[in-house]
C-alpha cells in the first residue's frame, strides 16, 4: 500500500480493472462497478467451470483464485477484484499473503470489508443483518470485519440454503419463492434490524422484494454498491483512476465454462448489454505455485 | 384536501389504493409503491385496449380516465394514482376540476408535480434535465410544474421519440439502443445538468444505463420514487394509512386489453411476482357525462 497520492503511467491509469468470480453472481458486482466508474474498463473473468465455489476447502478457492488472478494481471489489470463473497471468506487472506510476498503491486479487493463498513456507517441501532449462503455464515468472515469496524455492533446472520439458486434459476418467482424469502427476513425483524447486508452477489436482483419484505426504513448494504466506493477510492489515492475525460470505458468478459450459457444468465444479471463473450483457458499459477 | 389529520374508519383505511396507466409503463410507479408502502393493498388498472395514449386530445384523455376512476371506485379505491406522465400532463387540470365539482371525496394524485418538487429539492447548480416523449415536452407541464416550485430554476427537456418503445419491445438493449440513450444524454451532459428528471414512467428500467451515460454524481428523479412519498404523505394526513401491522399488502391487476400480453410485459416491469390479471370493460362514465 502506498502512504500518499501517485501519479502512475498514463499507461498503467489506461488498464482496466479486473473482476471475477465463480459464475455469473459477481456481474451485478460489475453492474454497480460500471453505474460507478463510468469511465474505467473491465475484463470481468467468470470461473463458470468450476461453478459453484460453495463447498470447496478455502486452499483449493486460493488455488483457482491464483490461476485467475495470472490470467487477469497477463491482460494488464491495474486493479483486482474478488466479487465473490465465498472466495473472499475463504481465500482472501491466504491470496493477500501471497500476493504480498511476490510484490506484484495490484492490489485486490474483495467484497466482505466493504459491506461490513457501510453497513456500520449505515445502522443507528447497532443491529445489522447478514443474508447470506450457508457457507459464508459458517466462515464467520462478516462477524470478524464488522466487529473489526465497531465491536458495538450485533450482527444478525440468517443463513440462505436455496436462495442464491432460485435466482440463478431465474424462473419467475412465484408466491413459494416469495415465501422463502419472507422466511428468511422474519428473524431479522423479529431483531429489529435497521441494516442489512446482502452477503451473496445473487440478492441484489431481488432487493425490491427484500426492501418490501423488510419495510422501507431498513438500508439494505449490497457487494456492488459498497465496493464501488472501496475500487474508487483505492484507484484516486494510488494516482490510477483512468484518465479519459469523456464518455464510458469498455468492459469484456472471459469464462472457464459454455459461452452462450454465460451470455444468457449473464445479461439479465449485468442489466447492460453483454457484448462479446472470449472462452478461456486458465494455466496452473505459476506465481503461487 | 382536509386541512388537518383526521381519523378515518378502519374500513376507509383497509380500502386500496387505485393506479391507473394507459398500459404496462404505470406498474414502475407501482413496484415504487409497493416497495415504499408495503402494508396497504392496491388495486391497478391497465387501459391497455386503447394503448397509446400519447397522441390523444385532452378531453378524450380526461374521459378515458373518468372511465377508469369509475371502475376504481366501484373497486372502493381510497386515493387513486394516475401513473401516466401523457394523461397527468393533458388531463390532470381536467379530471381534478370534475371530481372536485362531484365531491367524490376521493383524492386523485398525478406524476408530474412530485418530481418537479423532488428534482428542485435535489439540484444543487438550478440546472434540472428532463427525458420525457414528444407529447409529454410539448405539453410543458414539467415547465410550469418546476417553475411553480423554483422560478429561477432552468429545466433543459430532451424529447426521446423511441425510447420508450424500445424499452417496451423488450429485447435485449443492443449497442445501437445504447447510442439512441447516448444521443438523448448528450444534450444534458453540454447543458451540464446535476439533476434529470425520468418524465415518462418506462425510463426506470434503464436507469443504470442512464447513471452510467450520465455520471455518478447526476441524480436520477422517477415518477415512482417522487410519487410514492407524496401518496405516503397524502395517506398520512388524511387519517388513511392502512391499519395492517405486520406483513405485506395485497395487489391485484385489471386490464382491457389482452390478459395474457400484460401478464408477460408487466412481470418484467413491476419486478415482483403478478399474480392473477382480471380483463375488465370500462362503462361510459356517468359521474362525468
Amino acid at each position: 500500500m502506498m502512504p500518499c497520492v501517485t501519479s502512475a503511467s498514463p499507461d498503467a491509469r489506461s488498464r482496466p480493472i479486473g473482476v471475477f468470480d465463480s459464475g455469473v453472481g459477481g456481474l451485478t458486482v460489475l453492474h454497480e462497478l460500471l453505474v460507478q466508474l463510468p469511465r474505467e474498463d473491465f475484463v470481468y473473468l467468470g470461473d463458470t467451470a468450476r461453478f459453484p465455489y460453495g463447498e470447496r476447502a478455502p486452499e483449493e478457492l486460493a488455488r483457482f483464485a491464483s490461476e485467475i488472478v495470472e490470467e487477469l494481471l497477463r491482460r494488464k489489470a491495474k486493479l483486482l477484484v474478488v466479487a465473490c463473497n465465498a472466495a473472499t471468506s475463504a481465500a482472501l487472506p491466504i491470496l493477500e499473503r501471497r500476493m504480498m510476498e511476490t510484490t506484484l503491486g495490484v492490489e485486490l479487493l474483495g467484497v466482505v470489508r466493504p459491506e461490513a463498513l457501510q453497513a456500520v456507517a449505515a445502522t443507528r441501532n447497532g443491529r445489522i443483518g447478514l443474508l447470506a449462503t450457508p457457507v459464508t455464515v459458517a466462515s464467520r468472515s462478516y462477524e470478524r470485519a464488522v466487529g473489526a469496524v465497531d465491536p458495538h455492533v450485533t450482527l444478525h446472520p440468517v443463513a440462505c440454503p436455496t436462495l442464491a439458486s432460485i435466482i440463478q434459476a431465474g424462473e419467475q418467482f412465484d408466491e413459494r419463492a416469495v415465501d422463502s424469502v419472507r422466511a428468511a427476513c422474519e428473524p431479522l425483524i423479529a431483531a429489529e434490524v435497521d441494516t442489512v447486508i446482502l452477503g451473496c452477489t445473487h440478492y441484489p436482483l431481488i432487493s425490491p422484494m427484500l426492501q418490501r419484505i423488510l419495510g422501507p426504513y431498513v438500508k439494505l448494504v449490497s457487494s456492488g454498491g459498497a465496493l464501488a466506493r472501496q475500487v474508487e477510492h483505492a484507484l484516486s489515492t494510488r494516482g490510477l483512476s483512468n484518465p479519459r475525460e469523456h464518455g464510458e470505458g469498455r468492459y469484456s468478459f472471459l469464462c472457464t465454462g459454455d459461452v452462450g450459457a454465460f451470455r444468457e444468465i449473464g445479461t439479465r444479471f449485468l442489466q447492460m448489454p453483454l457484448g462479446d463473450v472470449e472462452q478461456v483457458r486458465l494455466a496452473a499459477a505459476e506465481a503461487f505455485a
